[in-house]
């Protein structure tokens, strides 16, 4: 259920990602605008907002903004997350960049059910589009200079930045690993870090900056957006395995068969039994699944991710309580949290 | 010839580059690491200072901070352009990030005599690479903030990322020329705009700008820069089809197999002679090269090219000369434009 601050933010976010993207809308850079638009579910086939994606990244970004008390502002509008709205922007064009490139790096023909910009116009042409789309988010967070004190402007280019090198770390971990089985659990939290934490975690923590939060409180932030990443992979883990199709949109068990180190395929790696045995022996088949996935149950692999993941929403959820966000847009960001972790709230 | 302050400049970069690209030197990414100190020529077969490169970018940026007179320090160390080497260090890793990215685009097997990133560790882990030399760019940009005011920051990073979206648009245009036979001169500008003058001009605006210069100075820097940039590419373009092979270190003509388009190859095709009828009949052989070079000379592409190369470089000295650089960096700095232009001073 979207509310009508939650639509205003995502109409405002559209918007500016438009403006952004349209840096390359020239004459001579025509078709390389297109593959960024297409890229962005705006044009070509199958354009709409299934293939844009559900912009939660940006949309969590602006209502931490807007859920910090603020006595800077003599006059609350009840838009005064419209300036953070560039910030925002660039978080969405990060998490587009790093799509783009790893699905050249995957291999995937396929996302959201459209054809991947490397399957439409070659490899060379897609490893340009996620390199656009990252200076494009350099350039939105720069924006931030018209609304906001230089020193903050450089405080979330840096925090922006730290979160993609945290990015790449854990893109090189996720590739390292794929050949790799000697794998422990030890070796999973470093990936999803980079890989789902980084990011979520930039968000909830320069949204509180930019809501002008004292250092404690973005800090809580911070954490929260983390262990939110966390709860988020290892419950996404455990649906990959064990998820009804119908919800998860993709055929169940999926992730047995593509080999993934997940959470519970890594915890029953180390316990070194009968589903560690197959494991090794190569390729989970498609007629496998269902056993494989019982005996991967069998042996705690279920139960086990289960209790991390409610360990790590209640820290989640513990750090954001601490954080006291303020007013609609504080309960708005406790609702997509539960959505996220597909709880009841 | 390498005066002393060039040496302690160069000393300085590489201290600077091994700290930033050290980011990832930890346990987990010891060979993501690897990747990138292989790449900056560290490590591996052939490192050294071959495989290194000259550091040209970095170079020029911290002579233009030095040869701003400058009011603002009291007292002159005559290392006052110190403060701005993880600016110089930031310009060094944009270029590698474009060279590693280029290296796959190109399907370049070599690059300076050594396996490129790609031929050792495969395309999915050269994208992270590439994409990681990008992003510890920026944090280094960011690390200005210990030695500048937050706005000569921001100032910084924008320069820089608007010297980035250049990049992309030089990129995409060049791989989007390589098909087509009907390209005019018009077309060439905006290319090596983009993929060589972009970066030369990012070196010596930010630079005048990190010296304290004033707006209009900044200007001529980068106006001087900028210029620069397009005379060593026409330069380059000449020496690619008829330069000395034992000088070039390629073999003469090999722009022509390779079907580049160069600003010669682009003057005679809007010639329209015989030198465009052979070259839209598909890819020059080796046994041709010495008969469709003489064709190209004979159809004003040599002499066209060298006019311009030297207008340019008259433009580009002329808006140095105006920017009027100080002591012994300024002399530096026509040092070293005269070398990059092979001109005798």
């Amino acid at each position: 259920m979207t509310s009508n601050l939650q639509q205003s933010m995502l109409d405002a976010i559209e918007v500016e990602l438009k403006r952004q993207v349209g840096r390359l809308d020239q004459k001579r850079t025509a078709l390389f605008h297109e593959m960024l638009t297409y890229h962005m579910g705006w044009t070509g086939e199958g354009a709409g907002s299934q293939a844009a994606g559900k912009r939660i990244r940006p949309l969590i970004t602006l209502l931490s903004v807007a859920s910090i008390e603020n006595k800077q502002d003599k006059i609350d509008t009840g838009y005064n997350w419209l300036r953070a709205v560039s910030m925002a922007a660039a978080i969405e064009l990060v998490h587009n960049f790093s799509l783009v490139h790893d699905d050249i790096q995957d291999n995937s023909e396929l996302r959201r059910g459209r054809k991947t910009v490397w399957t439409k116009w070659g490899s060379p042409m897609a490893i340009n589009v996620g390199d656009a789309l990252f200076v494009i988010a350099n350039q939105a967070v720069i924006d931030l200079k018209e609304k906001y004190p230089a020193e903050m402007v450089v405080r979330s280019t840096e925090i922006l930045n730290n979160c993609c090198l945290d990015l790449t770390r854990g893109q090189y971990l996720d590739m390292s690993y794929e050949e790799r089985t000697d794998l422990v659990m030890d070796d999973y939290w470093p990936m999803i870090g980079g890989k789902t934490s980084a990011l979520l975690s930039a968000c909830t923590q320069v949204g509180a900056l930019l809501g002008y939060a004292n250092e404690e409180k973005i800090e809580l932030y911070r954490l929260f957006g983390y262990n939110l990443g966390l709860a988020f992979q290892v419950q996404d883990d455990i649906l990959g395995i064990w998820g009804d199709e119908t919800v998860t949109g993709k055929s169940a068990a999926s992730d047995l068969v593509e080999g993934k180190n997940s959470l519970p395929v890594l915890y029953a790696l180390e316990k070194n039994g009968e589903f560690a045995k197959r494991w090794k022996q190569g390729p989970i088949k498609q007629n496998e699944v269902s056993h494989v996935a019982a005996l991967l149950d069998k042996e705690g692999g279920k139960v086990y991710a289960e209790k991390m993941s409610e360990e790590l929403t209640q820290k989640a959820l513990g750090y954001l309580q601490q954080a006291n966000p303020q007013g609609e847009a504080g309960e708005a960001i406790l609702g997509l949290a539960n959505m996220l972790l597909k709880r009841k709230q």
